[in-house]
């Protein structure tokens, strides 16, 4: 048997995938952590050649500044560190915004100042794809008052956005106030025996409020995208 | 100062929540596991006294027994591991199924023969809670055909709740698959590294897929309780 | 050298500690559990003798009928799994109860139903320490309304013992609403994700109310005996 | 349906709780870690406003030197990472300070001396709070003479908080040797199967001294303050 | 290419090490737990065929009834589970024990009398090697004195094995008090935080006392086996 | 909208996986744990009626005893829970055995005599699929010997699958003592630190020798099918 | 006895296994990380002056630039951080390359952009051992159908190494569509949940497609090694 | 009652323990981790003056610099991270070396290059106390006739210190092959599954060769002072 001689085929990095709208509801978006600014570039790109718009999330100064001069109106909100672009005038009927959803009345809740980067991300993540968005700010449960004063605000909400930290008690409390959908956000905000955020994810999950759901720790972007998916719920023909 | 002498008052093992209903949109459900049937008898009947339906969880033959003479109709569907008895004629307008929601079409998936009882206990549920329910079972993501034949069915639902044990695989792909809610639920299906569900709920939660959700591993009626929460985004004045 | 014979030496298998009420205010306890009853006949007649009353935890109805013949008025709870019997006439001056330490006033909080075998432990155990005890059972946080009807009781409390499986919210949310000491126990009580009560005790040591102290899964009796600890703050010469 | 359009709302990014200190018993302290200092100092200066001294722990010298312009007096620990400042005359009847109320007298051990940073953190905080505080420092459980030298120190306190790394048995030597409530300590000092603090925290957890109560990893801030809340029991009318 | 066809060739079940005892300095002791009562007898009459002693760990009365018919003076002891039969007359240059070996005193302590069968277990396969053993039992961290009035015989041991539940705190305090070699051997005695003995093994390894060594969990055999070992360092030519 | 009426649509249990054998190499093998002997039986007349050989893993006699009137010639292995049936008269050029595949000679190696039903599973489905295996059991690396002895055995296997529970350090040793494939199965066998064969999985993960793979814990059916795999390398046009 | 004056004997820092390509069917490769230029330098002349090729793995450019004066036609990429160099001219029936040896056609797939060094230490560690590579990028199962229009690709190979990330379901996908062997990589891609890789890894070796093997975290090497091993089936007389 | 007014004592931050020697047979060594440079000169001041040698560990070049002017022949290993001085001139008779001790014949294995520096603190530490040390590097289990060459040197110590990181099986061969006291040392080499050292020692715990001791990860300093406390077993009257 002849030995044929190796030789190296390229590979492309990364296969963009832009049918993603039509069939989730939603375009890509870039997870930022561990991709090299030219790559992001690279995608974005890609994603405005196809008439989308674009969303870099866990991303930094360094990205903004390399795609900035291809995306005019490019935001940068260091607080979410999400960079991102809005096409401008999405005609009726273009595949972005499909004439027949509705905007969601979301309400974002954090249990500490130190949850904040994580409620942003979900809170502009939502904005991002055109819903509205309350922001209920440092109401953990030790201090009971501050979350019962805005309990109008949150009975009002299509749908509840719940960060927290520490012990993350502040889903299982709004989800014995609430009808509504509570989407639960475990931050890892704390230390010792938090676990990085562990405690709070396996608190979130064994909830005694019933009808409660969970993402990953940090992922306040996963929890707007849930949100999202629950805007499915709101379009008739 | 005097010495009082101490003394003991009884306690109530229970407070029944008669209002949850109209708080969260649905009335409370009796979690059987580490309740007497006599204590679950009692709370069931204080339910039905406040001309509410009963929904018993995590129970047995034995709660059955108990309970029927007291409930005409009274259902146990042992895969499920559930007891329930609807109160029959809801008048228009009565509490227990406000006018202005609407039924919706969930999809419940299981990825495994052995993940039936979990799927179950979320698909009756939310049948009693007046959803319609259809099974996609045994559709691991081993044998991929056998979930890409049914995907006009996954496409047509308002939600979808997944059930798999394992590696827990079968709602990332799901999730990209669809647009509408994914509900996660991991199931203890499996052995070794499985470590009891926790790896499919780690896998879960870390999905390459974006917006799921994810409930407590087992929890098939957490998952049906969420979808049950998301109803409210169908009501409308 | 010549070589020595080996031989067997007798050892007692438990060395009572009869000065634990002088050294620790409060004398010692017997941990029923991997003990059997004869060893614990043996160490509660020890006990006896000494002129001290006898409290056996983690034990059964095996070890209450073998204890029975010699103690008259011996006691057993089946739900806080506690036998016990007190020295009859305490004379003033004895040993068992110092003249100069007052009851407490404590109040017992359990979550759930299936917390209340763990509550009574701390409960009966307190009293078996001729403390003052409300229980204030069935007020998890899923159902706020039910504990803030309580708020009157939980105010006058010298300390309060907070029992809560799950994810263990109860605590935090207590300590939030007053300002005398919160013991914290976490209970077994869950499933997956609760990781057989480790779920609830981290979050309970992470809890985001300062003050808080924690003790050992399922440990009533512990809890107790840090109320009984806090006793010594109100004794005065 | 006509779409809304979305709009931005500002959120405060924090609601300080002050009527912390009438609820229970002590003021709010600002946790500093994950702040930056002007989020400090705006809540610093909201607590100034209302009378009310103020606390930062875990914090920096960038904080300490952010606040000293508006804070006369204000006081830096680096060892203990605290930043405080007291507010000076509190005059009889003011909310700080309840005429009612008496010091603690505390001691403070600390296993060896790696473990005083935190140690520090707890002993100055019961300072800051009107306490006496007693240290007793590197009296490790592998060098007993130490710790029993100090016994009558230890016997004459109204508490003892126990501060220990390593496998942390501290506590329970000393909840042997006292009467007085003990709160134990666990710190991240170690290495390897320490795993950052876990191993002594769960060995304090386990301890076979009982009623040893526990605070989260490195806490020294929270042994503080749940000594505070007994100061409770010493507040006669 | 032929395709052979396949067929079971037979293999033998165990392979007696008859050499551990040239090589290793003491004979292959017999593991029962997971091997059938005929397995054992098997490889325990391999054993005395081979001239040497039998010793079975981790066993029941099931196997001692089984092996009785064959080893005339057959021991079993229900405490540490343990079954053994000594070669009786062992002539001067036999194998099983070399001239120029010399027993050890050994002590074995114990936390609880929970921790007496580990400990059991760990003494008489030490007393099987011909060795002294002490037994100091109920001497843990918690009664101090208990242990202090024990202090000679310690100061006496040419090694001592410390076995301890809960916290695992007992070896600590014994390697601070004597020079020889402490040998830790944690039990799973205890519940909650204790984690089936981990907690006592991490604490263990984590020792503020240097020069302490460890085994497995509830592992007094192996504790025995490398006491045994250290005979080796009193052999003399 | 008009409320439709909920109704119950049945669902199979089962989907077969036909084509897994044209598609995988290797029919579809049913994984007996948590199916009922009805459900297993389903299944495998299905398989029988397309031609297709039956086995059934971790399985128990009752399961034989259910399939046996349907399968002349079934056969059940108490050891390796294993029952199976072969298609009798492959036809050359049947789905069952391509005739272009080679059978492998496997060698099996077992640690110890309690890791042989483990060894067993993976010996058995490796000759079920016509593959020739060699064992070679208790020859664990603390008596290297017994393992050196059978070096030639070794060293003209096609693969290796090393089956060990405690460390689990025998594939370390045989990957580097041969050049063919390892597939390494950590066992359960084992207790304490052992953790129920995850100190034996995780230790192959980290083997010093290079180029081995593991399966998951007490997995050997899944070591056989890897090894089943590898034939495909072996087939030729 | 006399004491003998202790000294220092100088003990090589390491041993070349230079027999390791005839024993194991490939040469020594030397793990950069944990150790110095200089070391791997004299370890990599050690090599070269044997007559064998030299691979470097988790290495950078400060190693290269150390060895490039030594070896001519050295290689570094930084993505896979491997440093190699081929022994020039093999002449045929030398150690390096036996002429009885075929490369293999190998597919490295990774799920996602983030994965690929990993997988390019795999594609790349395989074709210094002169296979041939096919790069499958950014598959991941949240978009199923970039995997499907590589379904050819992936019929055709003799193996495939398949990097994944987060919930690590790739393979599971994999092994349901191919028969040849599929070496699964978890790679440390993901946050929270994740656990560094630990989440993938398990996730993996709980897959419900059989056959399946695994190797540790980000081990893109070790998959090449272990496919390495698999050429050995491929060697005929 | 009257408000005592709280004030500050200081505390020394330690306690040095001068008596260490005559009670555990080694003088106080300084764990140098966490400590200031300061507080280590204060430290060994205090030993010098007592005079005693000077241990520090787990220390770096600037604590050898602060205490250099002090210590004339101070020695700096930066392999180890040691930094030593011996007092000159013991004179018979003295504290420091009892006349009756004779020096051990240790062997110190170390599985591969990178457990070297854990190795040398092992070593160092055992010279530091007047012991011969015989280095045995480089001999990991995946190249067993390494090990086996040097079976000799094994064959003649009084004890093995035996260092290994990744699955850490080094001891449990070496364990298999020899009568001595071995001490396992588990290192956080490795990666991944690795679990920084947590799996070498879990391995080591559960070692099928009996006998065997270990230590916690990277402690070479505890596994020579374990070899220091079996030199009692030498000292004869």
């Amino acid at each position: 048997m002849k030995k044929p001689k190796p030789q190296r085929k390229p590979a492309p990095f990364a296969q963009v995938d832009l049918d993603r709208q039509e069939r989730c509801g939603s375009a890509e978006v870039i997870f930022g952590s561990g991709k090299t600014p030219e790559q992001i570039l690279q995608i974005a790109l890609t994603l405005k050649k196809a008439g989308q718009s674009v969303l870099v999330t866990r991303t930094s100064l360094a990205v903004y500044q390399k795609l900035k001069p291809h995306f005019s109106g490019l935001q940068h909100d260091p607080t979410s560190q999400l960079v991102y672009w809005k096409k401008t005038k999405p005609r009726s009927g273009s595949k972005n915004i499909p004439d027949k959803s509705a905007p969601l009345n979301l309400v974002v809740c954090a249990a500490g100042t130190s949850d904040i980067s994580v409620a942003e991300e979900a809170a502009r993540t939502a904005e991002f794809f055109d819903n509205h968005v309350e922001r209920v700010y440092d109401v953990g449960v030790a201090g009971l008052q501050r979350l019962l004063t805005r309990l109008d605000t949150l009975r009002k909400a299509d749908a509840i956005i719940a960060v927290a930290g520490m012990e993350g008690a502040l889903p299982s409390v709004i989800g014995g106030l609430v009808a509504c959908p509570v989407i639960a956000v475990p931050t890892s905000v704390g230390y010792g025996a938090n676990l990085q955020g562990i405690t709070a994810l396996l608190g979130m999950l064994t909830s005694c409020a019933s009808g409660l759901t969970v993402v990953n720790i940090d992922n306040g972007f996963g929890a707007a995208m849930a949100a999202q998916r629950m805007k499915q719920l709101r379009i008739f023909s």
